[in-house]
């Protein structure tokens, strides 16, 4: 997992060859966030693109790179990930979309992926994501050019989307040093991250937007550990019955029962958040203030109805 | 209720000889608030206050003037406020805490304020409240300095508290143009402020503040009607069993059960909002769009995450 987010070499798989505003070009933008690793564009029409030299497959590029990126239609995307697995790519971040949270088909071609993956020992994230962006490795996989915080809070945001990505100051103050977009989780999922963030120094709070998970009773165990370590916070998306019905359509997630879930948190002991706006204030609140030592709040105000205000808060 | 926001004369008894910051000095704040009406300041230590002549009783004024802002220690409101009704004043504001909101006596001294209202045929408001402001009329009885906005939104914000006054631009974005602290309400309510509000066609939206209430039944029927007209945002607070206690310390509201409140505000169709950034939320919301013609919601979004979290604020 810690090499998803610092890769020294990845190849880049469907660069298109415009850049600037509407490009969407992954490579113009991991060469403006400064990533000092080597970089292999994979487009077969071009011969180079941004001054970097361009291979016409993954197969021509002379080493085996620590992280693949994917991102070409979906049709082309199986020929492309078995070109990776022959190679000997361990690491694949899938960005292109159509899979469960598409049609049948690319339901289809989403559990192809996932079979292929117990076979190849290769693993995945996506598809249908954003990728990952780590600031102090100067590295992203994001298409969509997005802010890098010069001194970032230690807050790694694991999703089931990009925008938090592209919004990183908007919720946490200082920007999240790390960012993981999931996508449709076909392989690595949430349990997988939250074991590589237990130990990871560089990350003192752990964000967590949830559409959907498969694998509860391991989540709640590694959760409840990890919990020990450092705070985990999560958004739950999808508790309405026509919330969960747009989350099926947006990462193929079946969402689950919001009370089963809720049970779960609670017993994994994870802070749970109910709106974006209550994500950003945890998040503050995490970054700035040290562990509280007990159960007990006392409330300082100026004004007599704040104060109910806050106690009411501190019930919720 | 009108001449409560736009008296054309005004005496206010217990005016500070110091001004400035710390003097908490209701005449300066009032004229630098820019009030073109009369002022006539009562302190019978002092000659003068802020270049206009005091007197040294309320009886002694030339004139009945349209309302009166009593600001005197507990003890000596009674007596004060006996000489508003000699004089044959009709509008008073109590500025002064320890009532209902103090100890045994103030809640008797309290008792006897509203019983002198219905022998006296005065109005109250308060006794514990920052009174009004009425930006329109360039009046306030406020007693911390507090903005006076520029261009302010078409709310009137009705609450048991000041801060809402001093903090006004925090809650609607251009500031409140009217605002009403109830204080303890020991006369005047909230179904008073809305029959008053219900035709002043500076109000487009009404947004209260509300810890208890009395009239209950009187409350419905009024909101329900109100409603009609214009929006009714309402943030219940003391929604729970400690800052239900919390409550009966701060105005002396008896909260009552939060599950009666909404059901109430649900029979009279007013907007039930949780929390402060729900309120500015809502107060933003009204101020700004035209009301809905029907109960569809299309959400629009280049991110189907934030789509599924809007999905998901619509059921809740």
């Amino acid at each position: 997992m810690r090499k998803f987010l610092e890769p020294e070499s990845v190849a880049l798989i469907g660069v298109p060859r415009s850049t600037g505003v509407g490009a969407y070009n992954n490579l113009e933008i991991l060469l403006r966030f400064g990533y000092q690793g080597e970089i292999y564009p994979v487009n077969p029409k071009a011969e180079e693109i941004c001054g970097i030299r361009c291979f016409s497959s993954v197969l021509e590029i002379p080493k085996i790179v620590d992280l693949a990126v994917i991102a070409v239609g979906r049709d082309r995307v199986p020929a492309v990930f078995r070109d990776c697995c022959e190679k000997g790519i361990k690491r694949v971040v899938i960005i292109s979309q159509g899979f469960a949270d598409g049609d049948e088909k690319g339901k289809r071609l989403q559990e192809e992926l996932t079979e292929r993956v117990k076979e190849a020992g290769v693993r995945i994230i996506g598809p249908n994501t954003m990728g990952v962006y780590n600031v102090h490795a100067s590295f992203t996989t994001g298409f969509v050019e997005h802010y890098k915080p010069e001194n970032p809070d230690p807050v790694c945001m694991v999703a089931q989307t990009g925008v938090y990505q592209v919004g990183t100051t908007v919720f946490s103050p200082n920007g999240f040093a790390k960012a993981i977009d999931l996508g449709n989780a076909c392989d690595l999922d949430i349990v997988d991250v939250l074991e590589y963030l237990e130990d990871d120094p560089q990350t003192k709070v752990i964000a967590v937007h949830m559409e959907g998970i498969k694998r509860g009773r391991k989540f709640i165990e590694v959760a409840r550990r990890v919990m020990r370590k450092k705070p985990v916070i999560i958004l739950k998306t999808g508790r309405s019955t026509l919330g969960a019905k747009a989350a099926l359509s947006h990462t193929g997630s079946l969402v689950g029962d919001i009370q089963v879930f809720d049970a779960a948190f609670k017993k994994a002991g994870v802070t749970k958040v109910r709106t974006n706006s209550e994500l950003q204030d945890a998040i503050r609140a995490f970054v700035n203030f040290p562990p509280m030592k007990g159960n007990r709040i006392a409330i300082i105000t100026a004004t007599g109805a704040i104060g109910i205000i806050a106690t009411d808060a501190c019930e919720d």
